[in-house]
């Protein structure tokens, strides 16, 4: 492996678990611009001070710890975020960021020049708590429209003042926006937030990329009715309809496997008292795949046995796209640096799709992408029961340093 | 017909459709115990002193209309409730009131004297929207606990306070009560709240009883989890579970018809996120039938299914039984009087149980009990919506006249 001349370079495993218990202390509830997700930053800004590196924010609040490169660009960009949903656990984005400031100390400890810069960067709003779906990362590709500054939260505030408040320069959001070719390839360390590595008993996922998601509304109109004085014959029961939908969409996914996974996560029942029979109910469906097409031909698959569960039991059953998100591809060559980086560390890897959402989702727009992942005990992810060793946090960050160090070594792209 | 002198006697149909719009004018959500209850409350006292009746407040705050026999005891009772449901709609409860009032006033615009003293009753807080359960008729029937009257509203309101506020004696509940002997016969004509007779095209329902009742809280619990990181293998998905139970109490009544009527009214799923995995979902199951023992035994099936999809699903799946009503019986000579009076009316009957729960039902406990059912437009009920035409109205009014007249001819029973 000649293009990797420091193979046998490691990160300090007490350094990152100091660090990660530092960050938990601030607490594990920390909405995109809260308060407490102030403090984190802060916390954050000064680690990647004291790793020598120079620290900005950039227009659209993400926070960014550069080190210097023989060159002036493209830059090698990796990071994650550290906003949480409520009681998100310690691991979640939290684990790419201070992973990736600790490759940093690590390098410069070892005084470890590289040819390209290397940047860290805390993406803002990842979770979307208060302003869904407006990540940092959208910035980043230029893909926030200012006129999304002046959306609100339920308190009133805007967009813009929220990202005022962490230090950006809503004036100059699109100052934020890096174009194709700033950067050489981006790379993310995250938690798997399932239990696949678990179950296979491999430290490290390499992602293969991040699934598309149909988000749907499902809506079954019946009719209301006395649950005593009403014969089953005369009945046109909103539940028990949408009860046939909900096993037409498992049976869809469990047994045909037109899609990765399909699910039916909220069900609200109209009047939802124990004596009146259900006349509506509302559903979400969701379906994920790493090939669009795959979902687009189960969502229509799922429209038939709607209809046909529509007839047959006398209800209207209606299904409409609420929200679409492309499915994006993990680059192959970003994959071979982890893989590679997995094989020096004497690790072993499981090739897998993430069924997550992360900032990665967005930076594939403009460069090469890359993620890899850690097991999440039990699977269990955005709780404050999520759990992920010591020992598969620090593997995931060495891997992530030496992928770093071969992305570095790569031959100039044509 | 020897036992029935008046058989040309008919009610009056333009006052007693004057006084169904009377009542619809104070508003059709008229709570038990709120200020639009109490305004029902005094224009239906005033309507009972229009007919010529002494009226009085049971200590239980149930309003009594008495019209003298030629003996003192026993006396014919029959009534319902003016109390509703939020926009309750228009005949339920009121036409049994307002036809039974008419009754009286029919037989003293024609001077008619019966042998037994007549009243008419409307029971307090049948709908027990603020109470649930703690209805007058239970007082009547010595079934309401003292203990009972400190029970309080969503507002802190005692049940005592609540009674006093419409001119009961809650310090001498016990005396509300009628001992067995006292009451000839009980009659309650009521709007059907289900769509049979108008299916069949029947004008009169005569009941044969009033169906028994269970109720069972239905607890699914499996794992909350990431819709999109936890493969379909690995889900212990309680909404899934949910709904194939849903699919067996349908199969069982609808297609095995081990009992009259299931439903599952009320679900509710946590966490309730389009993107989690249903962790949990409690329902409630809801049984009915006229024969206790056919609900026992559709129960004991559910809990085998229960435990089945359980096993298949993963999941825990428990049943817990809540309240249960027995059914109660109509007596067959009460039923013979009401044929009767359909007989002499020329209008056909259909004999039918009650799904829906009344009064009837308490004081069959004490008491012969029938009832008298007309058709309710569409089968709808508890709401605006609800429909009797005038002339259904008229006819079951007239219905309950000849009943009563019919009660009142019978040969003291040994």
């Amino acid at each position: 492996m000649k293009w990797n001349a420091h193979s046998n370079l490691r990160i300090n495993v007490d350094r990152l678990a100091a660090r990660i218990e530092q960050l938990a202390q601030v607490g594990t509830t920390r909405l995109a611009f809260s308060d407490a997700d102030r403090r984190g930053r802060t916390a954050v800004m000064a680690m990647m001070r004291e790793a020598g590196l120079n620290v900005t924010i950039d227009p659209a609040g993400n926070i960014l710890g550069r080190r210097a490169g023989q060159i002036e660009a493209p830059v090698i960009l990796f990071g994650s975020h550290i906003d949480t949903v409520p009681h998100g656990g310690r691991y979640d984005g939290v684990l790419g960021c201070l992973a990736s400031i600790e490759c940093l100390h690590t390098l410069q400890e070892a005084d470890v020049s590289t040819k390209h810069p290397l940047e860290v960067v805390v993406f803002a709003n990842e979770e979307g708590q208060l302003f869904p779906g407006l990540s940092g990362s959208r910035a980043m590709v230029g893909e926030l429209d200012p006129s999304e500054l002046l959306l609100r939260d339920a308190s009133g505030r805007t967009l813009s003042q929220a990202i005022e408040s962490i230090g950006g320069r809503p004036d100059r959001i699109e100052e934020a926006a890096r174009r194709r070719g700033d950067i050489l390839a981006y790379v993310e360390l995250h938690v798997e937030q399932g239990g696949v590595l678990e179950s296979l008993g491999a430290p490290i996922g390499v992602v293969q990329g991040i699934v598309g998601i149909l988000y749907s509304h499902v809506h079954v109109l019946g009719d209301t009715n006395h649950s005593g004085t009403t014969p089953m014959a005369l009945r046109r029961d909103a539940l028990v309809a949408a009860a046939r939908f909900i096993l037409a969409v498992d049976e869809a996914i469990r047994r045909h496997q037109f899609c990765t996974v399909g699910t039916i996560g909220r069900l609200d029942v109209l009047p939802n008292a124990r004596n009146v029979i259900p006349g509506e109910v509302s559903m979400t469906l969701e379906l994920r795949d790493l090939e669009e097409e795959r979902i687009l031909r189960t969502f229509e698959y799922l429209r038939q046995r709607a209809a046909e569960i529509a007839t047959s039991s006398r209800v209207q059953l209606e299904l409409v796209e609420r929200e679409r998100f492309k499915p994006a591809q993990a680059d192959r060559a970003v994959m071979q640096a982890i893989e590679a980086a997995a094989t020096l560390l004497d690790l072993s890897t499981h090739t897998m799709p993430s069924g997550a959402g992360h900032d990665a989702q967005m930076l594939a727009r403009i460069a090469p992408m890359g993620m890899i992942f850690v097991p999440s005990a039990g699977g269990i992810s955005h709780t404050d029961r999520e759990f992920t060793s010591i020992e598969d946090c620090a593997n995931g960050a060495n891997v992530l340093l030496h992928t770093i160090l071969n992305i570095d070594s790569w031959r100039m792209r044509s």
